[in-house]
């Protein structure tokens, strides 16, 4: 017998059918003997309706009303998933964030969990029912006010749960069989990873795939909690998160014995690059315009700084950014440009990256090489390169990010022989 | 300066554009001086559509989930509303019944308040800043789970809060303009009341007047809150509920210096009738169809018990009841048919009730002759007869009811000069 903790996202509980369906799946996991705790998100496009809702009402909603008005999302969805349950003849409970004991900091909107007591959860697994949790939200304790985690928020929630319970496995039910080795709707013969470690999980995430938000694996990797990504249209084993070795290597049908070289190919089209032109080459030119779009609350990702034209004494800076801040950044550093002394900026949206992610590379030379020219061969050019101990991104046009992925895929021989592709967005969708 | 508790129902919070309107009216409030508490409804239909929800689910949804899923109604309304009052430029929070202090017992569904204890709404109103109350919702201390406080719930919060916080009025905002002498959809020239007292609202709620619950009036009663039933679609002055004289009763219009007789004339549409024929008329007979009826949770509005007819020692005694309750009562007499020993039952619920309510009628004679002239001057039968010390009541056929009402309300001299039922429903709606 297993505590196991269940996670449903909103396209798993879009209406009451679905609702009955996940409360058929969870009551199948008690009858199976498990103590079961589930973790779940608002009902399909609540959130988004009640932030139009918000905005009928003000440009500027308070962010303590705005955490209280999308709160309202998972009591629905919580308290109808309890009932549903409860049908099936299982005696279940929900619980807000603050009952179930998700204590967060202060900052509504994108509030981080501090502290998870989840006394009332113990009880109610102990008396043998379900307990039901309202993801995504916590309560500001020096308040009493209710808080949102932000985004991924609900993944977070059930990873720390899993923590705090000492649960055997968190599950997160999602769209998809789990996690691939790229995305199969670019890549149709991409194959489904039946265990990842939670280093490159933390890349995959940080790279783009969708599958996990980066917070709620970074929680799990402190942690140690055990995530199995699964599919909530079929019963496929999806992908177990875990630095344990998996038990089952020996008798896998695989005829290589070696652990992968790479994990995957994530890509990421959110991106955008400022290039700062004519910097004057000075210490402390580049600092200051980092300070200055962190002051804004901006945070980078990839910087390239150009080879000084001997000349001019100017040097060009580059650096990728979210998307969303790029007016914020631009706007910034326009403000600074009297004291930073730049020329001009650039800002440029139409931009890919592409990261090899893989915790095999560290021992394997020449993945570089190898990655370098597969895009040569297949004549794409990269703009901004950046490496870590397991991944290697590199910039691309965004228009030529597809063919990037599909040709590093096939490189790295991640293909696989049938076309598993079908299995993606479930059977049972 | 005044504290002013203002109450709106889903009606007038239906959806942005009415919670913009309703914003506008409590930032006038406040800019006029006051301290302003707000209890909100949830929005429109939505606790309609929350039970549809759970109905799609579940056919028997765990009460304790009910509430819950209900409490996100005004979690949703109340959040929207202080958005709406801060883009006015007016500080302004929201609360939910716990976070008010809003203590009730533990019946999920139709709690009662048992303590109010709004320390956040002082504190809130203290810093100059509107207090949002969820209304319809409380806590159950023992376990910390959300209660409903059921039908007329959120005009109960707002009694109770204004009576815990001792405001000068409690602002009932409604669709109507007030209370009226009667329903003016069926009497096109019934007058507004400016002021009626307690006991007579209490009838006139207990009678079938829809526009204050029965439990609110009995709250604010016990409590001494003066509320004022008022339409949230223009700034008409409505009708204030108080024990206290009217001072301008001098400078008013009407020529006649004396109080009215009569408050007003309510209807009821929504009870059936049940004959109990053939009953043995020994002692006790009568004591034990009441027992089964009550033990069956039902309860009884008026009784008449025929003479006995002497040569078979039978009587057949009626009662009228909630005719959402008449199953129930049938059932429950019907299993006790033998030990109570009556012949068989007749069920009726093509009755109507007309209520005659005014706290004069105790010092004048003669109310109930002229009631039963103009009944019998309009052709119509009265089939049973109740009265208290402020208010006569008869049974009459369903379709006799409409002219019964009109029948009586002229009688009394109640009609208004002009047509005043223009100003119902209100000008701005």
């Amino acid at each position: 017998m297993a505590l196991i903790v269940q996670k449903y996202g909103g396209s798993s509980v879009a209406d009451a059918t679905s609702i009955k369906r996940v409360a058929k799946r969870v009551t199948e996991a008690k009858k199976a003997g498990h103590d079961v705790v589930v973790v779940v998100s608002a009902m399909g496009d609540t959130t988004d309706e009640l932030i139009d809702l918000a905005q009928q009402v003000t440009p500027l909603p308070p962010q303590r009303e705005m955490d209280i008005l999308l709160t309202a999302g998972e009591r629905i969805s919580m308290s109808l998933l309890a009932m549903a349950i409860n049908n099936l003849g299982v005696e279940a409970k929900s619980f807000t964030g603050q009952q179930a004991g998700v204590i967060t900091d202060e900052v509504y909107g994108k509030a981080r969990i501090i502290d998870v007591s989840p006394s009332r959860i113990r009880d109610t697994v102990a008396r043998g029912e379900v307990a039901i949790v309202a993801g995504f939200q916590g309560v500001n304790p020096s308040t009493n006010d209710v808080t949102t985690l932000g985004r991924g928020g609900s993944d977070t929630t059930a990873v720390a749960l899993a923590a705090s319970l000492k649960a055997d496995v968190c599950e997160i039910y999602t769209d998809v069989d789990g996690v691939f080795t790229a995305d199969p709707r670019i890549v149709p013969n991409a194959r489904k990873l039946d265990r990842i470690s939670y280093d490159e999980m933390l890349e995959m995430a940080a790279s783009g795939a969708k599958v996990l938000m980066l917070r709620c694996v970074e929680y799990a990797r402190r942690y140690e909690v055990p995530v199995h990504v699964r599919s909530s249209f079929s019963t496929h084993t999806g992908t177990l998160v875990t630095n344990e070795p998996d038990p089952d290597l020996d008798s896998e049908k695989d005829t290589t014995m070696e652990q992968p070289i790479i994990a995957g190919v994530a890509h990421d089209r959110s991106e955008a690059k400022i290039t700062v032109v004519g910097v004057p080459d000075v210490p402390g030119k580049a600092a200051r315009i980092f300070e200055v779009v962190a002051a804004a609350g901006v945070n980078l990702d990839m910087i390239v700084q150009n080879v000084s034209a001997a000349a001019t004494g100017l040097t060009d800076i580059s650096f990728t950014l979210p998307a969303t801040d790029g007016a914020t950044a631009t706007q910034a550093l326009t403000a600074h440009q009297p004291d930073i002394g730049f020329q001009s900026l650039q800002y440029d949206d139409a931009i890919g990256k592409l990261s090899l992610i893989g915790a095999g590379m560290k021992s394997h030379p020449g993945v570089s090489a190898r990655l370098f020219a597969a895009l040569s061969e297949a004549g794409i050019n990269i703009e901004m390169i950046s490496t870590s101990e397991i991944r290697i991104s590199v910039v691309t046009r965004a228009d030529s990010l597809d063919d990037a992925v599909r040709a590093v895929h096939t490189a790295f021989e991640l293909d696989s022989e049938q076309d598993e592709a079908v299995v993606y967005g479930g059977t049972g969708r």
